[in-house]
Formats: structure tokens, C-alpha cells, sequence
């Protein structure tokens, strides 16, 4: 049926990680392809997406999303190759994406799975910049932070796939747009490539003084990834009526217990409007913003850049490492070929 | 002209608190009573409004609205009595309510001022609930808290001004409302007076526990006006998609150097939405909230109460009090008598 011999290998959660996750805390498992019944799809994986809301689900506590159990598979959204059908919508060869699982093979409902299209040379890109990520950075500015044409928005994690996003799309709505990110490459890429007005090394340079520096009337929207020392420069620097879009703090996911945060009486003040954001409370923004910026990703208006793992069993290094920062741009698990 | 021998008193600015303010902050001058010019109204103060916010108006900063300056007439909302008037909309006898300042007189441009029914049994009513703390209320509610039947509202400082009335709004609105207030006699009006399901003293309970206990589903808007310890205790206990009116956080208004905040982390996952709110950015408001109020508080259904000093010399020692919590209900200095 397969070129697997009809196996499946799992990543599964084999104990809580104390801090940074790493390999020791996952076990590969094999067990036996399974059929799809009645309304099923079975994939072999292609791409695995992985993303550093990832860390909260191997809590044991209460989340927005439930955590992943001792022995399950982690979870993680995937772009596959159907390999059998019991499904009408889908046939073998049909290239899918849909939230699955670290493994080499899936079985889904039809109903959770998108088809894509079958002549996509940017398979991958569903997962980042035309995924989940790019429908973060599209619903962040269009249902919380509203940039309006002449205001500076500042985007940590400026180089990731929802910073990257965030600001090109900013840049697009005519605000001045400044990144913050990790290192000199980085920076470099947010500026000369993505065409962000500045961006700040937050790991050679103090970031209020550079913030104030290259925000010289101050910060309209700021889209927070990271938390921690970033967040409270940019919002020592918010202005009136100023919008925080909350849309992560990776800074401290490996923390059990957070440190303080900032004083919130300027909110008051200035009227400030601090949301948090998570992309699927509003499900239709995923169709919307893949009509939007397929063309500009395939006239290469919007740029992109993936950092890529090779073998399903990088996966748990891959998450280490994008919640260190070790990633440039979107990461992914090439679990499997394009092509078979 | 007047019963005051032609002068006027008022409490200047001497120098600028260090951390509470008092007497020794302002100094009382006399100067010959203004005749008004074209346009003009002058009054005599009748009740002068004392609130948190004016600690702000003390500090050498940017703020909202411009400092103090060191020798200038302190700032605040009046109620006062026309006894010479420039304009053809006011006649002498006429009682008005407008932002004036800490003196026994004042000249006001006649746009300034609103002119208070004649029959009026209530005239402070309109420094308190049903002025800029009433409307205050209305507004948070309106447009950031949007309680609705059956969510469970907390407000903070639920016996001054503006809880008081944010927590009968929410009670009308067939919320669960909860109110944290300081001292035995404060928490007992709040519930039996009031109409709230519970109060919590903060002097005597640890709020977190007993928020806890009061909100056993979790709480869906949280009225801040206060900071600290309660802000800590009731952010930790909002549910999904709660809301935050950023009102005041009076615990550190006379502190130079605020304390750290809370993590914010919660924002993201629980996308909580966290605003802030100045009353005049709405000026409509206003009117709204008279016209729907008036009638409640003539026939006693919405309730309200007030801590009276008397005397305009009285008036830093009555704002040291609104920021420890001193006064019961809306702070009011009488500078004259209703009736001469």
C-alpha cells in the first residue's frame, strides 16, 4: 500500500520537559498503517510545521487548547500526499494540509483537511507564509492592530513567519515599520529583503534606546512574539490610542513561572488597547487571506524563508530550537519527499 | 456684586507632592473677582468634585492632559451659581456645572459650561453620579466591558463614584457582580444598599482566595480601578475572552516609580482584552448618560453617596483622602452654600 511497509512512526510525549524540550522527552513508536473508513484520509506526511505555541501544550494545565497526554502523539499541523481515500473530496495523489500530528502518516477526517492546489511549486509556504502563521499576521492587523497609513508599527520576532508577514503587510498599508530581531542576519534579511524600515538587534543593542532612535513619533501598533526585555521597551514607547496585539511571548514558554510584567498604568492614560490573538477563533480569515497573498507569493511580492529539519525524528530539536531563536524564518520537519 | 467683598480665593500650586499630597502643597492667594466679557459667565463654586485622577495633573509629566503648573489654579469639576453673566444663554441665578478649578469664583467661556435643571434637589448629584464618574461607568461598560446576562463583573474600589454606579449598571444588565472595597462598612453598603451579589474587603481577606469564592465561574469583565494586589488577584481569574476597563489604579498614584505589573502571558492564550478608558473621549457620552440616569436617581433606584468637606481649604487634605481611600462614596468639598 505504502513505501513505508505499511508502518507508521509517532513522536510521542514520553514525559513532561522541565525547561527546554528537547529528544529525551519523546519516543518514536511504529505501529501499523491504518485504514481510513467511512469519510476517512489516509497521508503520508510531507511537511511538518513546527511552532512555538507548541511548548504550552506539554503543560498539564489548563490552556486554550487541550495539553498533549503522556504516550499521544504531539500535535502539529501538516502539509501531506493522500495515499488512500474513503472520501469522495480527496483521491490518492491529492496534496492536503490540516492539523495533525508529529508521524509519518495520518488519518483524517475529510472535514479537517484543505486541499491544495495540485500545481502548488510552494507546498511548504502553506504551513507559513499562506498557513497558519500568515493568517495570524493577517487577522492580528486586520481584526486588533489596524495600522493606518503614516503610523509606526514595531514587530518583534521580525524575521519569523508571522513577523515577516506582520510588517510586509504593514509596509503595504503605507506605516513606517520597524522589527526587532535576533542577530545581525536577521536584521539584515528584514530590512534589505522584506523592506522594514529598520530593525533592531535585540542581542547587541539596549532596545528602548534603539526603539526610540528608530521610532521618533513613537509606536502606533506593536505585535508582541517574544515578551520579556522587547516588550517592555516598546511599551515604554506606546503612543495615544496605541494597539498591542498579543500574539505571543515566546521569551519565557520554557518558564514554569514567569517573571513580573509591565506596570499597566499608562494604559489608562493613553487609552491603550492590548488584545491577545490566537488564529482560529476566526476560521474564515484562512480562506481570505490564501486568496489575498497566493499571487503575491507567487509573483514573490511577499517573501519568505524556512529553515528545514530533515527526518521526522529532528522534530523535537527543530522546537527547541525555535523557541531559542536557532530558526531564520519558518521552521519545518521535511518528513518526507514532494515527490514519490 | 457679590458676598465675598469682590475677591476671589484660590488653592495655587505651591510646589509639587512628593508622594502624598497636602496642605503644605497649595497655597490659598485672593484676587479681585474677574468681570466677565463678551461670551463670559462668572460663578460662584458651590460644590468642587475631588478625584483620583487630579493626582496626575501634580506631576512635572506628559500625560493626557497638561500638568499643573507651579503657581497656577488647581483643576477641577464645579458645580456653581451664575451671578454675572456676558453671554444670552446664562442670567445670574442659573446653576452650572463645568471643569473650573480649586476657587471660590470662576470665569468660564459660556461653551464651557451645562446649564443644571432649576428644580434640581440633586445639584452635587452632577459632580458624581451623574456627572464625570456616572459617565465614566456608562462609557466603560459601553464601550469596552459590554457585560452580558448571566457574566460574572467584579469592580474594583464598587463603593466610590464610579464602581458604585459600573456595578449597578452590570446588576441591570442581569450580571453576577462583584465588588472589592475597603473596609467592613464600605462592603456592607455595596451589597445591601447596592444590589452586589458579594463584596470582598481588601483590608481583611486575601482577595485571590476570596474572588475565588465570589466568582466560582471565573470572571468575564474586571473594572479596574485601583492596581496592585487586586488587579494581581482578579487578572488570574478571567475567563476566555474577558474584558478589562482600565479606569485608574489609584494604589500607586503617589508612587514616583510604579511597581512591575503582571505577566502578561495570560492575554494571549485567554485572548483577554485589556483597554483603557478617559471619559472625555466621548463626549457624547454625556448627555446619554444624563438623560438615561436623571430619572433613577430622582426616583432612587440608582444609588449613590457622598463624603462632604467643607470649606475650599479643605480640598488637599480631601484629595489625600480619595487616594488612601478615605472617603465613602463621591468626594465632594462644599464651597459655598446652595442657596444665598
Amino acid at each position: 500500500m505504502t513505501s513505508v511497509n505499511g508502518l507508521r512512526r509517532s513522536l510521542v510525549l514520553k514525559r513532561r520537559p522541565d525547561g527546554e524540550p528537547g529528544p529525551e522527552d519523546f519516543q518514536m513508536v511504529e505501529t501499523a498503517l491504518p485504514a481510513p473508513g467511512h469519510g476517512e484520509v489516509l497521508t503520508r506526511t510531507i511537511w511538518l510545521s513546527i511552532d512555538p505555541y507548541m511548548r504550552g501544550r506539554l503543560y498539564d494545565r489548563p490552556s486554550y487548547a487541550p495539553s498533549v497526554g503522556i504516550g499521544e502523539t504531539m500535535t502539529g499541523e501538516t502539509v501531506g500526499e493522500v495515499i488512500a481515500s474513503a472520501d469522495p473530496g480527496f483521491a490518492p495523489g491529492d496534496y492536503v494540509v490540516g492539523s495533525r500530528g508529529w508521524e509519518t502518516h495520518s488519518l483524517s477526517k475529510a472535514s479537517d483537511l484543505t486541499k491544495l492546489p495540485a500545481s502548488s511549486a510552494h507546498l511548504s509556504a502553506y504551513l507559513g507564509v499562506l498557513g497558519m502563521p500568515g493568517t495570524t499576521a493577517y487577522s492580528g492587523l486586520k481584526d486588533i492592530g489596524q495600522p493606518k497609513a503614516g503610523e509606526t508599527v514595531v514587530v518583534s520576532a521580525a524575521s519569523g513567519p508571522v513577523g515577516s508577514v506582520a510588517g510586509q503587510l504593514a509596509k503595504r498599508a503605507g506605516c513606517r515599520v520597524v522589527g526587532v530581531a535576533g542577530g545581525p542576519d536577521k536584521c539584515l534579511w528584514v530590512q534589505e529583503a522584506l523592506g522594514f524600515d529598520d530593525c533592531i538587534d535585540h542581542r547587541s543593542h539596549d532596545v528602548a534606546t534603539a526603539l526610540r532612535a528608530a521610532c521618533p513619533d513613537g509606536i502606533d501598533v506593536y505585535w508582541e512574539n517574544v515578551g520579556g526585555a522587547v516588550q517592555a521597551a516598546a511599551f515604554g514607547q506606546l503612543n495615544f490610542f496605541a494597539r498591542v496585539v498579543m500574539c505571543g511571548m515566546v521569551a519565557q514558554y520554557n518558564d514554569a513561572r514567569p517573571p513580573p510584567g509591565p506596570n499597566l498604568g499608562f494604559v489608562v492614560g493613553k487609552r491603550v488597547r492590548i488584545e491577545g490573538l490566537i488564529v482560529f477563533d476566526k476560521p474564515e480569515r484562512y480562506g481570505e487571506w490564501r486568496a489575498l497573498a497566493a499571487p503575491w507569493v507567487a509573483d514573490g511580492s511577499l517573501k519568505y524563508r524556512e529553515t528545514v529539519a530533515d527526518g521526522l525524528e529532528t522534530a523535537p530539536q527543530a522546537l527547541a530550537d525555535v523557541l531559542s531563536g536557532g530558526n531564520f524564518g519558518k521552521m519545518l520537519v521535511r518528513v518526507g519527499p514532494e515527490r514519490v
